[in-house]
Parts: C-alpha cells; sequence; structure tokens
C-alpha cells in the first residue's frame, strides 16, 4: 500500500503504477464485457450496452470542453481540442459520437430514441455524470489523468471489435466502424496525457491524486456494465423507466 | 402516458400521480431490500448495507443545508432546518447519523472505517453525489420534489425492522434504533413537502417536473441497491477497490 507521504515516485515508477490500475481495474475484465465479446449475449442486450454507452460518448466532448477551457495557454488546448473535432467530427468526417449512432442504427434501435437519453440506466447517467462533474470540481491534473483509462483501450477494442464481428450475425464491420480509428486515437492521446500526470505530478501527494484519478475513471467505466448485468443479464430485472426489448426496435433492415 | 402540455392536474390527482410513482418504483421492490429484511442475507452481505448506506445517511444534511440555502425565507428555513437537527442530532439527543454508526458498530464494522467512507461502493458513490448535485442545480421546487421518497419510507420501515430482527440473531433493537423516530419524522417532513409541491407546482409543466424528480429520487435508491447486489449477491463480484468480507470487521463483541 502506497500513501501520501512517502517519497516521490520515478517517471518509470508512476507509468508502472498507472498501468498495474489498468491490469486490475480495467472495464476490459468486467463479465458483462466478456460476455459481449465472446458472443454471449442476445441481440436485446447487445442494444442496451449501444444505448447506454451512447450516452457515454456523447458526453466525452462535453467533459473535454470544460478540461480546455480550464487548460490555460494555447498549445495545451491545441493538443486537447483535437479530441473535441474527432468525437463531433466536421462536415467532410464523421465524428465518433455520428459513427456511434450508426453502431446503434446497425443494432437496430431508433436513432431519435437513442439521441433523447430516454430510456438508459440510472447507473449509467449518474456515472457519466459524475465523470463530468470530476473534470470540473477537481485539480486540473487529476481531470487530465481521468482520461488515461485510453493507455488501456487500444488493445482491448481489437480483441472487442473481432469478437464481436466472429459472433454476432447482426454486426457488421461498418457497424462497429467507431472503433477503426479509436487505437490510434486514444494512443495519441493517452500518450500526451500520461507524459503530462509524469511532469506535472511533482510531489508524491500529486503522484497519488493522479493515481486516484484513474481509479476513480476506471469505476465509471466499471459502474456502467455493473449497470448493464444487473438490469439484462443477472438478475435482469429492468427499471420501469428503462429502455425494454422491442422498444425502439428499428428492426434490423431499418438504417 | 402523461406530458407536458396535458390540462393542469387537480390536487388529489397529482397526489396520486405521486403515490403510483412509490407503487412502482420505491426501492422497498428491490430483490436487495426483499433478501434483507427476509433475514436471506449473511452477515457480510449485512455488513455490506450498512457501510454503503452511511455513505447516503452521511450526505442527508448535506443536501437538506443545500435546500435550506435556497428556500428564501425564514418561514420555510424554520420548517426545513428541522432535517437537519433530526441527522445531526445535538448534545443531548443523538441524530440519524450517530445512529446509523450505532448501527455499523452493532454489525461490527470498525467506526473510523465507515465513517472514512473507504470501501463503498462506485454506484453508492456516483448515486449519492447525483442526488446533492440534483438538489444544487435542479429548480427548488425539483429540489423539494426529490425529498417526496419519505411519503413511502413509514411502512416500509416496519416491516423491513420486524423482518431484520427476527432473522438476523447479530442485530438488536438498539441495533436498530435509527429507525424508531424515522417514521414520524418521515411523515412529518413528507406532508410539508407534499403540500409544498401541490401548491406551488401550479403548471402542467412543473407537475411533470415534480414527478421527474421523484423518479430521479427512486432511481437514486434503487441504483444503491443495484451497486450491492451486483457486488455482493450476484454475481458478487466485488471491485478491487470495495469493502470486502471480514475487512475493518470490529468483531461481534466489540462496540
Amino acid at each position: 500500500m502506497t500513501g501520501r507521504t512517502d517519497p516521490l515516485l520515478s517517471h518509470a515508477e508512476l507509468e508502472a503504477a498507472l498501468r498495474e490500475i489498468g491490469a486490475t481495474r480495467y472495464h476490459s475484465l468486467h463479465p458483462f464485457q466478456t460476455l459481449l465479446q465472446e458472443g454471449r449475449l442476445t441481440r436485446a442486450q447487445v442494444q442496451a450496452w449501444a444505448l447506454n454507452r451512447y450516452y457515454y460518448q456523447s458526453n466525452i466532448p462535453v467533459k473535454d470542453a470544460i478540461i480546455l477551457a480550464r487548460l490555460g495557454t494555447v498549445e495545451l488546448r491545441r493538443e486537447w481540442r483535437q479530441r473535441i473535432l474527432d468525437h463531433d467530427g466536421s462536415e467532410t468526417e464523421r465524428g465518433g459520437i455520428e459513427k456511434w449512432i450508426a453502431l446503434t442504427d446497425g443494432v437496430g434501435l431508433d436513432r431519435d430514441y437513442v439521441m433523447s437519453g430516454k430510456g438508459i440506466l440510472a447507473g449509467t447517467r449518474f456515472a457519466v455524470d459524475a465523470y463530468v462533474h470530476f473534470v470540473r470540481d477537481r485539480t486540473l491534473l487529476e481531470a487530465i489523468a481521468s482520461s488515461l483509462t485510453e493507455l488501456f483501450s487500444p488493445n482491448v477494442i481489437g480483441v472487442r471489435t473481432r469478437g464481436m464481428l466472429a459472433h454476432y450475425d447482426f454486426i457488421s464491420a461498418e457497424t462497429l466502424a467507431y472503433f477503426d480509428k479509436r487505437p490510434v486515437q486514444a494512443k495519441r492521446d493517452s500518450d500526451f496525457a500520461l507524459n503530462y500526470c509524469l511532469e506535472h505530478a511533482d510531489t508524491r501527494e500529486k503522484q497519488e491524486a493522479v493515481m486516484d484519478a484513474l481509479r476513480f475513471k476506471c469505476q465509471v467505466l466499471w459502474a456502467q456494465l455493473d449497470a448493464l448485468y444487473f438490469s439484462y443479464v443477472e438478475p435482469a430485472l429492468t427499471p420501469p423507466d428503462a429502455w425494454r426489448p422491442g422498444e425502439a426496435d428499428a428492426g434490423r433492415e431499418a438504417r
């Protein structure tokens, strides 16, 4: 167990500690993720995942805009704004949110329903909102550190995409286009954020705060899958205001 | 389905609609609650419930202080401040938080650990924090309406207390003293809040906002039990940073 009064860690030690947090807490370890990539979910359960995760995706540029407003220098903002471009896209290039809508289209959910945010689980909303509040209320260093889960996503995305394509006949490569560019973007973004944290966490207390911020973010991702598992897998007790299988179903042919 | 453009409801109709929300969404319907009051939980699972709910209890005066600051009149503040007195107590009378500590003492949890907030589930923290943010960020009417779950608690408390006393040999009447006064307090508080909402929701849009606020609060309570169920009942997958059975255990004799 490490503590705030221990000696300063070297950059290599801090990076190793952060990677250890990912190795033990990243949501790739969650049973819902395992079921998803091994083809053991029904189409309705995959729809529930896509619907709920849209709320997370659609709040990413919100949290990045809050960070952008706090960065304080032209140079840092130039780096960070790319994340917003990636998610919001442009007239000539689809952004991540639009690609996620293509995913929810692809699994047969009504687009207006998805974008309305209706039917998402309370656990999804509380976790995502906690992330937005975190980057607003904590130190800038902690806000940046909370993005470090992207250190762990490139590898997971490949496993998930291959698994979903192999196992679900209702999933196409086009449906999963969101994930095509994410590994390269995530590596670029997390390299920057990691270097920022290594440079700016110049006391042991700040280093511990960086680790705690990453643990928090792992919880944000994990709690979303807890909610999906409880409501749609086991005991599969879907609360009254949440989406139900068959609801807002645009049909498999409807795009 | 009702909507914001429908005609204004009478007071009786709005009250009936609010009671219907409780009848379908209050956490007394959650499987964890059923297991708890039917004596089907282990001591460790009851400890997990007591530990996590402490975080909720300890934030009640926080959310009430935020509302207090927003009420705007001497008369309203005089009514509302009683809630804070009830939870924080005085030199001569134990408050609700102190009684909850007696409950966690009674089930054998270390007091300092409980009060530190360490080991609570992410789902607990996200749900409770969402409640605190809600009463800060929404309209005063919505903030007050979110307390209306107390309309439904008096009856549930009796069932739960009798069930727990009958089924668990590690639970005594003293351990559950928290619940002794809650039915009377909750009735007084919810009568006031209900009348406030009936009076001040003078458009259909505000009436719908009151109903939505109560649905939200039901989700806050429900999501906490989802998190407990997932992490300690089924699949009982306890995340790395959460409390584990045996941890911080003061022993059954230690009071």
